[in-house]
């Protein structure tokens, strides 16, 4: 069994190996350029984490894990367009370093490059297999970007609504990583079924923490400016929860601030806060998050292995899951 | 065997029980918006005629061929936010009718669903096959139209660089099609490749074909405004030809009117065509085609079937290539 660092230097290495073309310059310069942005690169190692909890040889499903990685980032590619973004871990976004152009067409072939890797696992039945959850998911993947874009224009989100949307926007990925992993190593069906539930449902607790970290992280630890959803004014949903339990002072003083404070940053994320605080809205939101996590590793629990073939799973999820406030 | 009309039909069936979902909308109606602007449909049929030469069940091939037509609409979409193109057949475009994220969002959801047609062919074996040809012209298909997007900055773009763009950007897609026809039929290789070849070389006539109509059509059967790319200014085969063969004088006319005369649109036309003419291009660019022509055909003379399974192949593509001017 490998551990994490150990599985990242896997696909490193893969990904070295396998750079994309040099011509069209213009075309290929882009995906190139993403990938060195960064990124846990969580979404391939995952993958063959789920393939090392049956099989050893895990180098043989690095195709399939560098396949998520490239639909990752092609999705990040097209969204950094629609959300108008200038920058990605600080640096130039594609469609702001070239121009949309660039990175619709970058985009396009990234998506393509991916199922190319796919089709990289030989066998055609497990490239069938993989096909579909693949084809799945991507799917999904486009349905929930759809629906945040739908949420910005909206003011009545409910909070199943925006559970729904982070987990086809980000959190089946996580699942269809998992699932792949076990379908490159011929896992059986039930097993499958639990890897896919098991990432799924840390995703949705994952992104939870997300827009907890982004109003409570520490700002030495979380690597982005924190209360940064607040100054967007984004409905969070920490907001969707005040508005929903709050009284109506309180609702509409959030609303107030949602529309208004840009002038005076700090003071803004102070009072919304204050606000969030005031309403238990922190450990609420957290209780959530919970969960999702219990559910989580109930699947994970339910995997049909021995418990050491499941540590390294274990402990990277938890590590993930486990972010203090 | 089927004729064109009844494989037009059968497509046209499946495409209507095969709808688009309902939800998001927003996603999913311009990917049924941009398939009622009409096109001829002819990637699917040639994918289905390369099916008929082996096999008789046609039926079957319908899903791989409706991908392609997903695949061939999905590029159209983007492509037209990439050339700001308002109208496609008269009608608003994707990105026009709705916005630019919708026609990067809706156009990227239209990829994916080509796969997903791809792998309901069932026998892992075919689809693994497919898969891969699918990935490779794909492929083929973004770097074309970055040498396409290249070029509109470029004054140095040769005749055989013009050549291979228009064969990457469209004519290995129509081989492609016939190829996978023969994939589903599982033919032997090669008459897979000469198939391809085929479809390929047919469609690079075809779009020579098409840079001569532009200029030289019957404007009653030409679709088209006849002399748009001469307004458009587009480098052409017909001008690169000229700018190899004319002498000093005609080639820095042509280069006047290609930097002017915008505001006399018929005598733009006309002083284009007379250089044109005076330099013999008409009847150059003709053979050009023919030799292209002709290298098609000697590939369907050596596909190895009873030649009247070859008779709609032959009929149909002689059809699109025997364009009067």
């Amino acid at each position: 069994m490998r551990n994490l660092p150990q599985l990242l230097d896997l696909i490193q290495d893969f990904s070295t190996k396998n750079p994309f073309p040099a011509a069209p310059a213009e075309l290929y310069e882009p995906c190139a350029y993403i990938l060195t942005l960064g990124g846990k690169r969580i979404r391939p190692a995952l993958l063959l984490m789920g393939y090392e909890l049956f099989q050893d040889d895990v180098a043989s499903a690095l195709p399939a894990a560098w396949a998520v990685e490239l639909f990752h980032n092609f999705s990040l590619m097209h969204d950094d367009i629609m959300d108008a973004a200038p920058l990605r871990r600080g640096k130039p976004t594609v469609h702001t370093r070239w121009n949309t152009t660039t990175g619709i067409l970058s985009g396009d072939v990234m998506l393509i490059y991916a199922y190319r890797f796919l089709s990289q696992m030989g066998d055609p039945e497990v490239v069938s297999n993989l096909l579909q959850t693949f084809n799945r998911v991507a799917t999904e993947v486009c349905e929930g970007q759809q629906l945040d874009v739908n949420f910005e224009t909206r003011a009545d989100v409910s909070i199943p609504e925006y559970l729904r949307m982070i987990e086809l926007k980000t959190a089946v990925l996580l699942g269809a990583a998992l699932e792949m992993g076990a379908l490159c190593a011929r896992a059986n069906q039930t097993d499958v079924e639990h890897l896919y539930h098991f990432g799924r449902s840390a995703g949705i607790a994952f992104q939870i923490q997300d827009d907890l970290l982004d109003t409570y992280g520490d700002p030495e630890k979380f690597g982005k400016q924190v209360g940064g959803d607040i100054l967007q004014n984004k409905k969070t949903l920490l907001v969707l929860k005040t508005m929903e339990i709050a009284n109506t002072n309180d609702r509409s003083e959030l609303d107030h601030w949602m529309k208004t404070g840009g002038e005076n940053p700090e003071e803004k994320v102070a009072a919304v806060r204050a606000i969030f605080d005031r309403n238990n809205i922190p450990s609420l939101i957290e209780a959530e998050k919970q969960r999702f996590q219990k559910t989580a590793f109930e699947h994970l629990d339910a995997v049909n292995v021995p418990e050491e073939r499941k540590a390294v799973l274990r402990q990277t999820l938890g590590d993930l899951l486990g972010r203090e406030y």
